[in-house]
């Protein structure tokens, strides 16, 4: 069987398309901007990114390949390896064939779907009636039927002018917008299922992640960082074209402060406290917008709405934005197995041995706030300077505003 | 056909089972709470409660109905109608041929499924093996095939002692957690497409709703305020047991004070400080934890990460929970046609006139402060003392705790 002779891939954008002529420009140009930076960095060949109709098309030798790359990138709905046909009936219909012959299995329905613009001697339906037809006596082998209604495999011709671009497969993006149309976010991330979501939550809205992730040592198993570690790679693998950094903090000294100064049931609220404000600290070292944590409601006793409410007072400046605290648990374990987290839950390690038993439900913050009184906080900065830095992407260090 | 004789409904529930004992207890009694409330609200009758092997069980005469209303109650999973005999395996036979009798449709796989506690002459396997005989010998007009790995439909043994639960459907319920596991919060709700599903995703988490419109009046279409009432009423009616609210601000004046004094281009984010101050007050006035917004990161040009900074800062003491903040649109849409909201964006009425043609991306925050040291923000506890509440459900007005 001949391989379709695909030279293109047609990328599908969504949410851009509904913008304003000026966003839509800026997003799309940063779209195809992160989508060469996807290919480039898998080291396939590359011709041209062209942006019209509303779509973006890449020229390249790897059509198939290339397509499964684009897919990853932030911003695609879906994208389509095309192969390229003048405009003329017999072109279409001889590469049109070629593509149901490559991609359509055995005993299913099909259709051709067909849109033209330009001034042709043929009409749309002329193409899906003489195309269908050709298909199905030519191909009896396949025991193909027609159903126009909802097919189970379709080859699609557009025609622009004087060309036409011909598809029968189409593979999913993983959607949202472009890495970089929105700004740095500090994303806090631990070894467990819920932060890696939010997250992830956020890059796909656009945003660029600064990863933070909290050291408990000697409080925690010595396995959790280098779980962390893996984990932030795992998202950190659906970034292109910027750079992405996670902070390992050594928090071990804040919470043998916290031990020591606060009262057992409240150690929690401490800990979160505390962890808001390094996050802030690296917030306004890289000139972030907002703090990103994976809180639900309800989930720990310190995830209470009072206690988010004594836990999220500990920083003013900057939003803590919370994309999972209206998730359940098995939308939270969906999405885990979609992005490719879930597997380090499976290693489940104890990441912190400070944790109550009886945690409070209902912190008092004029309490708390007394407790921090007697902490010595002026170590904060300390941590952070002695943090370490892992370079987990490298590209452009600041979004284009 | 006779219909089978439930008595019963079994219900099932799914986070609050991995609480501790005493969560899992005190949520477990409060998810009683909530199904007698919805049942007694919908006039159905209701004989018991009770609340046992990590289920719930309804004595009823209508079980059917009775399964169908508690399923819309947030902490359920599923429930089930319930057949109950004696732990004899001809009982247990007899009630289970009739429910595959009355609920199995035709040409269907199918499959028994059984499980047993306590001392009895049979094992679980027994049961499966002789109802699976008698139901595919004795039906054979319903030409049934046994299927054990995936089966089509099931009738389910479960084996207490010297009772058998028996059950061959099963409704799916909302999920979540039950009503007034979490305090209350103050839900800012628009007539898009948002702000409700945001509200409903808190609420599933256990929050009591107090719903917050702004009617901007005379800078809106006369139908948005019964619009906002109408949208507000399909959430609460997901509320059984505890008074949901809804207060309607008159905005109008705060918009001509912001369209006197400020630049156009940063209108909607003055706006938006505006509410979130106004969102303040009444969460002080209801004693809540929380202020909710249907904000999505660059959804508008005043959700960008940047501005959603600026806008947060307007409030300190209250967090703002923003749950959709990481959906994609499409996400949206599914869950507005899911919940019941999706109706109301067909009757798309434009609720604000000011939007600017070109808003500002990146407000600075200097510049929002300068403007509205020009405001008269006197006027904001006047709006909020001339309020309309409207009572969408009476119940219980403060969580248990």
């Amino acid at each position: 069987m001949m391989k379709p002779e695909y030279s293109a891939v047609l990328v599908r954008y969504g949410e851009i398309g509904i913008k304003s002529k000026q966003t839509r420009k800026r997003m799309t140009a940063l779209l195809a901007r992160n989508i060469r930076s996807a290919i480039k960095e898998n080291k396939l060949p590359i011709e041209k990114i062209r942006r019209e109709w509303g779509r973006i098309f890449i020229e390249t030798s790897e059509p198939e390949m290339v397509a499964e790359i684009t897919a990853r990138v932030f911003g695609v709905v879906s994208c389509s390896p095309v192969a390229i046909s003048p405009a003329t009936i017999d072109a279409m219909l001889d590469v049109g064939f070629e593509l149901a012959q490559s991609e359509f299995k055995e005993g299913l329905s099909f259709a051709v779907g067909a849109r033209r613009i330009g001034n042709h001697t043929f009409s749309s339906q002329d193409i899906r009636e003489q195309l269908g037809a050709k298909i199905l006596m030519e191909l009896p082998e396949l025991d193909l039927s027609v159903d126009l209604s909802s097919p189970q495999q379709t080859v699609y011709v557009e025609v622009r002018n004087e060309r036409a671009y011909l598809f029968a497969k189409t593979v999913e993006g993983v959607g949202g917008m472009p890495t970089g149309t929105q700004g740095k976010v500090v994303c806090t991330v631990s070894t467990g299922l819920d932060s890696p979501i939010a997250a992830f939550k956020v890059m796909k809205r656009g945003c660029i992640p600064i990863f933070v992730y909290f050291d408990n040592t000697p409080h925690s198993q010595e396995a959790c960082t280098d779980l962390a570690i893996r984990q932030a790679q795992v998202l950190a693998d659906y970034i292109y074209g910027f750079e992405v950094k996670l902070y390992i903090i050594p928090h071990g000294p804040d919470l043998d402060v916290i031990k020591n100064c606060a009262v057992e049931r409240a150690t929690c609220i401490h800990c979160k406290r505390n962890m808001l404000r390094l996050a802030r600290e690296i917030a306004i070292l890289e000139d972030a917008d907002a703090i990103v944590t994976g809180e639900i409601l309800g989930e720990q006793a310190s995830q209470t709405s009072h206690n988010l409410r004594v836990i999220s007072s500990a920083v003013c400046d900057y939003p803590i934005l919370r994309p999972c605290v209206g998730d359940d648990k098995v939308e939270i374990l969906e999405m885990a197995r979609n992005i490719g987290t879930y597997k380090f839950a499976e290693e489940a390690v104890s990441c912190c041995s400070l944790a109550p038993q009886y945690p409070l439900l209902h912190a008092k913050l004029i309490d708390i706030e007394k407790s921090e009184k007697e902490m010595d906080l002026s170590i904060l900065h300390e941590e952070v300077k002695s943090a370490q830095i892992e370079y987990l992407r490298r590209g452009r260090s600041e979004p284009r505003h």
